[in-house]
């Protein structure tokens, strides 16, 4: 099982300011993940919240089950240490995804608290992003 | 309509440290919200919370129908970027509002992360500013 | 009485740099503060230099009448401290205000050493932060 | 009345990062504090979670009952001024505690928000922090 | 044609720190992206440099042509700005690639001043990296 | 026209500081740029003065006339926002002038907060830089 | 044999700003220490020192003896990396104690130098503090 | 000759703030500087202003006489680089003098821009300071 | 003998970015240095390299030729120390000139380590920099 | 009694440095002392000590007679929080006196830690800084 | 064998800046290496070069080689990672020289990006470091 | 004569961590020092103290005798200014060295303010320094 979980905000994805973000939408996110993931044979489960908790409470699930995660931490990667801490105990692999490239956005969000105890990163390449980091997870799970 | 959106520990408004915010109780505040509205012939809603994912709903809800808000975000000016980015999504005015004068307070409070995608802030005035932020956005609503 | 003190550049309202500051000419502002008092039944003054001594012999001249001020310290805002220290020795209340949001614009915008001795401050309202300030002090003098 | 409270991801206790947080889990922690405050002749009680929002309500509850706090504010400490406020409100005595010794560890942890607010901190001596904490607590308040 | 263009010292790559870099050597690399290139149907060109002018004629020439780049700055990620002059004149779109997670490494390699003129940035997920960046923008490309 | 326009202390020029300033008066740096003008089929008007108010009229006249200035804010370069103000609304050009090349001195006077909104800058080739200034405005004007 | 060391001023105890450090006089402190380690079954030595080469020698014997203990290096806690390097021989535990909150008081008394090297911290439970660490260092030894 | 020079806001002494800068008033320093003059059997001119130029205009003055200067350059001192640049031109002695010891007060008043070009500094000593400055000079040049 | 030295990048003049270094290809800019020597009677070299080595011979040659030298250190000029080292020993003098304002552009281009070795900068007047520094240097050398 | 209290390397005043701290001898300054007490009719002690704890035995019995002191740090002024604790007990006026003028040398010299506790400071007026401080010690004493 | 790497400039030693170097030229200094070796029993290979793609192939030699190297960085010192990273993958010991003390020049000269790669630093000894190094390496080789 | 002075807690060498500072013993160190000088031909005297007034005292020894001095300066090097001033009085040259190499260390210790003031500096070469340090001041005494 692979989790691609969604931080705050990430539900209005494609009415968000799509001249950043693009016009996708969160339900077609949903579905390029499943169709990604049918099509490399694994199984992923994908989920979005602004709840700080039940981000926590879903790491805490993956870390129990040693699943691998692609994170897209949204608005928290800058300051959220709880959601960090909550990410560094998993066992399994954590890629981390942003849909634009946050190193020309504006200075604060240049750095992600998170990077650090991800696996890798994978930022600007839109929601292509999601895709890549299941590649990389299904091809080294295989 | 204008959403009058107070976050974490207004709900205690009139109990807490009263030297720095005054004995106005939060439902005074909402009082005179309402009244000024009445006056003013515009419709709000106010409203508070401690839960982040609830006031990031609360702005969503905001974007969605284009209205105007005052925002209060307390605690979170400092730091948090996810309620930033629900309130950039606004496509109605942003009115930001500190019941005390951040600047003469600790370091940290001077700056707010919310500014930079606010219309405008009123900061230092006391509950006072929740009523001049309405007739601004009254007056150049109408 | 209040005062209504205007620093540098601000005789050039509606001239400089519209799409900043609007079209309001400095004229109207002065109508607008005198029309607002005359409806609140206060009187004010208003007045603007670009000299720094004239601006601090007025706030010599507002802290020896006990009067309240509406400073609008413009470009001072960000390093004179000279015209802050003028600005501490009122006894009267004092509201800043900025036209623009001060938040969005260049770095060294964002910090203002005149608010650590204001009252409170409104910012980005555009010349109706005068209106609001007026009304502040008049509602809470009478 | 004292309320020991715990910051998101300590009810993983013993199962995150036992290099870092030991083998204690959290049962075993409330069972510690059980023990202690039978002995000591104090009532605790003793709560764990991932919601900020919780975290403010129950500081609430304890200021309105002027009641003594040992709060763990785990990841939130280094950034949370939302729970920091709900923090100041209180009127008994606040005992902040860490497991760990947070000056040995990533830069970003060597500082809380928390501790400004707190009466005293314990930190770095294990969960043994927390029976010191209530024997402080305690002593001085029979 | 995509342009893959490494910088220096990645002609030692499996000699150099494996620890860090793994175990796949240069050639290992060149193969990889020649294999991806043919089965998604496009043209690579893959280079290696540790000359600074050579990087910059090469990042001219793939400006001429239009061309994407795959680029891996290595160490001048962290100050070369002649290098990100020259990329930053890319009519085609440039992902840059890191085969370790930079972010988990010493603090002056967590920022590179390349980013800001890239795509997208892929780092931390070893040789398939460039694996990842062929397949985005030859997938996007056809 | 072109204004020549001079800050603070620059009247004492050849008295000065001669070992950074050289031994050219006031008197000789009006004449050579009225030379220099007259040669080049351009008028100049050649000021000084040590009153921030004074250089924010002059400004405000040359914005008014859509005239090119040459200035040299002197000691203002390096905090004076308010005369930054007034020469953000030029509508022609700006030439910032240093006599002495900033960068060789102390700390404080490597940075112009004037620099940001001028067309171009010349620094530390004497005198010769109003010449200098002078020809490049008069060329393109013409 | 567990040794309770006090760095500079500390024999001034009662005699010094009583507002910060309380009414307990020094021999009240020793005393304090007798009596705990006498109940606890453990023997302690109690120190103080203005001299910087008599804490590091006392540090060395303990190093020597491979002792626990007990610091307070007051004044010297926010610079002095010549006891800090003393310190770090210690083969026993470190448990740093501060009297007075140092988080509430001036900023360069928020971080000391030697928390790095230490056990754990326990800062602003007043001389209770001294009390706290003796048992758990007791606790742990026996 | 000895110049007095007192900067913005030192006309109001004894109005301005008592529980700062005393009780004295501009007057009776005033006297206090030509008593002190008379005794020690030197000529000293006393003034005051808020206008920076005329600051500049009276320290040129005082470098063609090759004079001393007793500055108190009040909120200036704190940023003014062009009142610095008159300073720098004195060919005798300058003692800088504040009435507060700027040292307790706000951070940016520990630092002053003009002591860097003054023979010496005395602050905190009241309006006592003068005296001493004074006595410093008149010894030394007699 | 004069040397016009251009770094990096600056051989695509007229392609790269022409929104900030205008339509002037890099022939044009020979052509203009040679006519510009021509015409003042002093003979000029101008070269071009993206290779830091060879920048660093030609600063050799000309320093034991104790020629002039025209340097536009492009990309370099923020960070290549070794270069500036090659510039220091230059027995003539060394006028910098930027083609675009720096001022005005990202934060790292602010700053030039080459500045403090230079004679004099010339930024931002576009190609005609070129002329106006050949101009300063033959008129002071002839 | 007032005590004069010399840091470390001042007893080889005359020896150390002479360009920097003139020829006057320790002997001398001693004298000076003496004699300016006798002359003021008050009594004074003279010492000097290279012993930070000798420093602070001498603060503390000052601080329990309730005397003045006249202090100059040496180089203990820009780190010795010790010293500073022991210099903040004091009932009694302290003025700090620095023999050069500490603004005008390295860096690290510019800011005192004992300044903020001092009741005044004289610096750079030489060895007559410390019969100022005597003088205003004593008059403000009788 | 041990390299002696000398990077940009130092070709030219005893022509550059005599007054920092010294008079030694560059012959000298390979002759001085060539005999110390020679005494010492060891083989060295001395060789500069300013293209820092040379100065990388050269380490990457020595790496291959597991031979010990003296590296003189020169203005790479400062800022060049590609070097550093390059350095680092020496399997041999490296002693970093620098001919003057950089803790006594420029700022920005007091750190090198290399230092913490090295097995250690010679600095300030002139062309004797060269000698030290080699004989260091020499001694603990043998 | 040549003084080699060494700082706190280095007595323990040998001791004290010897994975960063070898098993070279304290005693090994002097004797070390001591055949040295014989075979140099040069008398040493080999000191150690954890007292910072007998390093002043010893300072100010070989100042007087204008000997050369070795120091490592140990824990002092990162804050000690008294022991920096003392250095600055040597008449002969100070080479400071550091056993292990200071730059690969806590960030603290990369920068000592003893370096300013010494000829040259040796760092991270083991007890070895101190021989080459003596082998560099004997070879140019001689």
């Amino acid at each position: 099982m692979i989790y691609v979980l969604n931080g705050p905000n990430l539900g209005r994805l494609g009415t968000r300011e799509p001249s950043v973000y693009g016009h996708t939408t969160y339900p077609d996110l949903e579905k390029l993940c499943l169709e990604t993931a049918e099509r490399l044979g694994v199984r992923v489960e994908v989920r979005q919240t602004d709840a700080e908790f039940e981000m926590i409470r879903w790491l805490h699930q993956a870390a129990d089950e040693g699943a691998d995660v692609v994170l897209n931490p949204a608005g928290w990667s800058h300051y959220n240490i709880a959601v960090r801490d909550a990410a560094a105990q998993l066992g399994g692999r954590l890629v981390e995804v942003h849909i634009s490239n946050i190193h020309t956005r504006e200075e604060f969000r240049h750095h992600s608290v998170i990077s650090a105890v991800a696996t890798g990163v994978v930022a600007g390449l839109g929601v292509d992003g999601y895709r890549l980091a299941l590649e990389h997870l299904a091809r080294f799970a295989g």
